[in-house]
């Protein structure tokens, strides 16, 4: 069909980029670092978004919007996280374009609209947020304020990868103030929660809970929490974050409550984010050679039937039958896609909803008109079954339900095999080059021993797990004492 | 209550900056121009999101994303376009941020980090859309290509008002390619369509579809068409604009189509778009000295339940009854809010609701349920009835559609009221002066009329409306013939 992708084996990075172009997902815009999101690829984006926005909303929050510029002395009064930020700020210097009087029907900047001060293109919200904050907040009453923004954000990027590694993305951020710190840090870990539960049951992606070590922790934050889930070439994904701000952004932006007995004190933070960087995630934890496979739950088009037909006649018998399936599926809720076209052959059609990941595909002829069937193929497995006619509208919604449980089923036996303990530094070498994935191991805990492995292995401390066994050990780098194993991995 | 708002006939002006702020919809940020959409507001904005989406998507629209950054020498291609909002581009020239060497914890802008090419951030996406259409378009079988989507923009102002004229705002835009002028044309219309469709059943704000003058197009455009809303103040406002493009942003960009016969030509294109003005329309569309008028397809509250009591005793009696109704309500999809708070009186309760906009307010205390009644009034008319609790599952439902569909006839017999037929220029201006609204006048067609009478009057033409009566006479100003009459006000 023009339109195969290397396989995973030959070519595991190039394997995504074309899956990624070929499914219509995304592509490279002509703007450095930025990407067009296709609209096959923004309506599965529009799915997550919609089972987020639910999820938030049912845990107490109200979406806002906050500008999207940041003057620069407002950006750098959270020092930790200015400093964190300042080195791929977009930064916007003026506020005017004119004709150039030396080209006719170009445009220069207009040097006398040069802004007095300049203005950061958000990367992240807290500063503008919790500078707002300060006026919303006075008293014990105003708290908890349970506020999420969905929008993009640009970080600069010199290498980019669709999805991934974009200099702008969209996400959402949630940002929270409490009046206490174990109110606070509550927050954080129930939106890591909402988090590792959306991964799980809408993405069908399993995912660790942890914590991150220091020097992975976000500038600002006094703990950072994520969800990390492993991806089929062995390399480690961070899915989302959550973070517990302490009252470092309320120093910084003055944000000060009145409590119960009327003392001042500075507002409890956190902040939590995910990203279009999901898409990635979603794409590589279960798609195959053939191209994506989607869990219904997250899928724009769950089901797709294409017709058997020699004959306009024998269309017309066909579409007759398929307009009581698509009558019977959709009035479930179900997204059906009757792909009548007769420019394409069904082999054609079968290779291009397999690309786009469709989770099943029903095709129909006058041979299984005259058996009273349908065939039906699972795009996870491959497996095609017969179907009676009547059965259709109870064995398609079994069907999907099995397929998205599938798909996670698998994505967790292989996480599984691909978390390694090991208790030597010659063992987390060879594990990490030969079989990949996440190596537990003891590590004593400071940023030295954490930077000497990141430099010699390139893997990093994903997190350090919140169920620990409680095995207490020694460093695999320096043999220093270890309260719990942590998570390494090479990562995206 | 303290939030007390000044009175339309007062202040217009200044009753809507305040009621923006006092019912939680929007304030101003520390970001020169730019604003916070608060949750409350948001929520309306949302609804309004949501109806509309459906409604592209019924038209056969499918959403996309864009970059934020649009190179210069690609928003320069369009020449009209560019000059158009080359006056109020924001401009990013630098992509890093480093520390002050002079000022330890202040950042500088890094002079070494400065683009090579200048980005504007989108004022509107024409260019980066046909810049990315020219290599998804090549042939008819490419052809329509219907796409929106959800962003923000930036449009450099000076004089900023709350939703009404923001640096930064909020809205869909929508951008299609065609095979035929007259494709695109229908397109162009159908969207003019949708949004009059959207503005008059769920905003309840009757519009008038027409067609702006050269002066007034949309920069680019070979025609802009418009729906025009009445305020309350006699001033027309611009809701939304639905643009044929021609092929000039397929000439600029250079997207050709092969026709069914294998010959090259240039696409035809539409833009469209409608922006959080809307929430400035909705609002001094309807509402009144005592705060919002929410029509109820787009509040976010349907009903509140304020509870009468005196005791805990009480409160508990009626919460009980309370639970009932929100069972009831809530499962027939309404948004319900039970406001049991005790910190305030129902005299504080009913002040704060009413300013807020919810269109129906349910009382009850220890004597309602003697009774088996309670206590209803709708924010519309404040009018209020005893209903019976039996009654509560229709009555409520039913008065719902009954306000929606009163806040849209109160705003259209006084829009018609505002229109006034005038055949001389004397009338012309003291109409504009004493009565206001809408003037219905003879134009001759010229530029330079249109340009005068702006000058004399501040009055601009609003749109030639689509639905002439056929009726030709002579210029107000210059006594020129003209074709039919044509829409003038002074406008937001």
């Amino acid at each position: 069909m023009g339109k195969e992708i290397p396989s995973r084996s030959e070519d595991y990075s190039l394997w995504y980029n074309e899956l990624v172009k070929k499914a219509d997902l995304a592509e490279h815009s002509d703007v450095r670092g930025c990407m067009v999101i296709k609209p096959y690829g923004y309506s599965i984006w529009e799915k997550m978004q919609a089972a987020l926005d639910k999820m938030f909303k049912d845990t107490g929050h109200l979406n806002a919007y906050f500008p999207l510029f940041v003057p620069k002395s407002m950006f750098e009064a959270e020092e930790k996280n200015a400093e964190g930020f300042a080195k791929e700020c977009a930064i916007v210097t003026h506020y005017r374009l004119k004709t150039d009087p030396e080209n006719p029907g170009k445009l220069i900047v207009d040097p006398e609209a040069k802004l007095e001060e300049e203005l950061v293109v958000r990367p992240t919200s807290e500063a503008i947020i919790w500078n707002t904050y300060k006026k919303w907040i006075q008293s014990y009453r105003d708290l908890p304020l349970l506020i999420n923004q969905w929008a993009n954000v640009v970080r600069w990027e010199m290498r980019t990868r669709l999805f991934l590694r974009t200099a702008e993305f969209l996400w959402q951020e949630g940002h929270t103030a409490h009046a206490s710190s174990a109110e606070a840090v509550q927050e954080t870990l129930q939106m890591l929660d909402v988090y590792a539960d959306f991964a799980e049951q809408f993405m069908a992606m399993p995912v660790i809970k942890g914590k991150k070590s220091e020097g992975e922790r976000f500038p600002g934050a006094i703990d950072t929490y994520c969800i990390e889930a492993m991806m089929q070439d062995g390399k480690a994904l961070q899915a989302g974050t959550s973070h517990f701000l302490g009252q470092n952004f309320a120093k910084a932006f003055d944000v000060k409550f009145a409590n119960k007995e009327g003392k001042l004190d500075y507002v409890w933070g956190t902040s939590w984010g995910v990203s279009t960087r999901l898409m990635g995630a979603l794409i590589m934890a279960h798609s195959d050679d053939e191209g994506l496979v989607l869990p219904p739950k997250l899928a724009p088009i769950h089901v797709v039937i294409v017709p058997i037909f020699r004959s306009e006649d024998e269309l017309n018998m066909v579409t007759d039958e398929v307009n009581k399936i698509l009558k019977t599926l959709r009035q479930q809720g179900w997204t059906v896609k009757f792909d009548n076209r007769d420019t394409q052959k069904p082999g054609y059609k079968f290779a291009e909803w397999e690309l786009k990941g469709v989770p099943v595909r029903i095709a129909i002829g006058p041979r299984d008109l005259a058996n009273g069937t349908v065939e039906v193929a699972r795009r996870d497995t491959k497996e095609k079954q017969v179907m009676n006619l009547a059965d259709v509208g109870t064995g398609i919604p079994k069907l999907l339900d099995q397929i998205q449980e599938n798909i996670f089923q698998k994505a967790l036996k292989f996480r599984t095999e691909m978390i390694t303990k090991v208790d030597s530094y010659d063992d987390f070498k060879r594990i990490l080059d030969e079989k990949t994935g996440f190596v537990l191991a003891h590590w004593d805990g400071t940023p030295e021993t954490e930077a000497a492995i990141k430099e010699e292995t390139k893997a990093t401390i994903r997190c350090i797990p919140l169920t620990a066994d409680g095995e207490s050990g020694e460093c695999v780098y320096t043999g220093k004492p270890s309260a719990q194993r942590v998570l390494f991995a090479r990562a995206y």
